[in-house]
């Protein structure tokens, strides 16, 4: 796979990405924006922001719409794609990796916003213990054994046919309106049932539902967010949220933080802000580099 | 004088004082806005802003304008006067005086912008010994002597002339345009010539301009901006910058800081997102007093 090179990757294209995108862009650093099925699901849904100094009530819709806009007249590239890992590449600079391309990228803006609220119970304990954000990347060690798909998004559905090839039972937890529609025959669906909880000793071993605990061995995740940490192996992490210093650094080298995934207040100026000093301190960096 | 009461005092009105405002009063806080002669002149004279995000492409005159209304539309006063002291006041809560009214606010934010490059050679170093920013505080110190006034802004004049009833030589030195029109005969008017340094030994003795040097024994210096720290006694400082932590509090319970005055990047964005989050932490500090 051809991989696409720019000075900066920053991942998440709610309004600290774009910040941080549009700043670095007018630092002339090429960009690229990566971003989920949506960028900003949480501005669209919201119905009036009052609070973004210069736009006085405005919809959440038309605000989004606004920064969206102010990328695209820079001529920044938003890809949408799901960013499986991220590593430090031989020399200077990382490499993403998505199922749809592969990219390179001298620095790195994090700008994920939070998942902390949405984390099922055992979530983060049992990551890399039976929990998996990836089947392509972790299905095949479960082949023969009994597995749950928690299905936020319609991803889902394929990575649980691509499963349900070599495992030996699939239940597919659907919810935020997933019906498990296009799914093979054999892949049990189960709906209107919360998660309440991962449980394992020390791997996963079943999974509670409302009314229900289904016998597992793994549990593969889908939703729109990211945990940071599972992104870049090292990434430190302070109250479960991205440990940056004031320039919006983390503890690795070339990697930025900005926006909700670094801390509260969850707030758009906030967001908007850091996603700026962000950028020009990567961009900085990249001068150093250079 | 009858002191105005309201829950929340900030000083500066630029990018971050606006902010800060329009944050709090969203969240039910009564906000004075304490400004200078003339809201972000920085802003002001900015030919074009591209990077601030969802307004690409605008005057900073237009941006301007849209902050100041989006503070209107929620009812803001501003009030145009000049902050000379700011003293914690029995009780919990803040006593700010100006020359022209007096405030008791709960909590304070400040919002200054930087002078940090503006700062005359010598000038930290004598404050309070011989240097000082307020006529009517401390000119009759200076009964007799003879005395500079460094004029940035126009009120320059009015405390010469105030000054001139009791000392016995006072030199105008007059930058930023100012030529000192409306001045006291008597006062000597020097203009085209930069200040290089105040000088002295414990306390000032002199100031050295590109072409003279004029034996005074004080230095009265106007300009728009002002440094935090003689406003408010003991506010701590890092790198002349005011000190904040994470939640933009500095080392004063109630006193919060945002924008240029807390540190570089001094960029509008980040100014706009640390205002925000400078006024919901001090929202929360107010609620928890009551």
């Amino acid at each position: 796979m051809e991989k696409e090179k720019y000075d900066l990757a920053v991942i998440g294209c709610g309004p600290a990405g774009i910040s941080a995108a549009v700043n670095a862009r007018i630092r002339k650093k090429s960009v690229i924006l990566l971003g989920g099925e949506l960028c900003t699901p949480k501005l669209q849904k919201s119905p009036l922001v009052s609070n973004y100094l210069g736009l006085p009530e405005i919809t959440g819709r038309d605000l989004r719409e606004k920064f969206l806009e102010h990328a695209r007249s820079l001529d920044i590239p938003i890809h949408q794609v799901k960013v499986e890992s991220v590593n430090r590449s031989n020399g200077s600079g990382f490499s993403i990796k998505t199922e749809e391309r592969a990219y390179i990228s001298g620095a790195l803006i994090i700008a994920t916003g939070v998942t902390v609220n949405e984390l099922l119970k055992g979530e983060r304990e049992f990551i890399g213990k039976g929990v998996s954000y990836c089947a392509t990347c972790d299905g095949p060690l479960f082949k023969d054994r009994d597995v749950a798909m928690v299905a936020l998004t319609s991803e889902a559905v394929e990575e649980a046919n691509y499963m349900a090839a070599f495992c030996r039972k699939i239940y597919f937890i659907g919810g935020s309106g997933q019906t498990g529609e296009g799914l093979n025959p054999g892949i049990e669906v189960i709906q209107n049932q919360e998660v309440k909880e991962i449980k394992g000793n020390d791997f996963v071993s079943a999974i509670q539902l409302d009314r229900r605990e289904l016998p597992v061995e793994a549990v593969f995740i889908y939703r729109n967010t990211y945990l940071p940490d599972r992104l870049l192996d090292g990434l430190a992490l302070k109250d479960n949220h991205v440990q940056v210093d004031h320039d919006y650094k983390t503890n690795i080298t070339g990697v930025y933080a900005a926006g909700d995934c670094t801390g509260k207040p969850y707030q758009l100026a906030k967001a908007v802000g850091e996603g700026q000093v962000a950028a020009l301190n990567a961009s900085q960096y990249l001068d150093r580099l250079n």
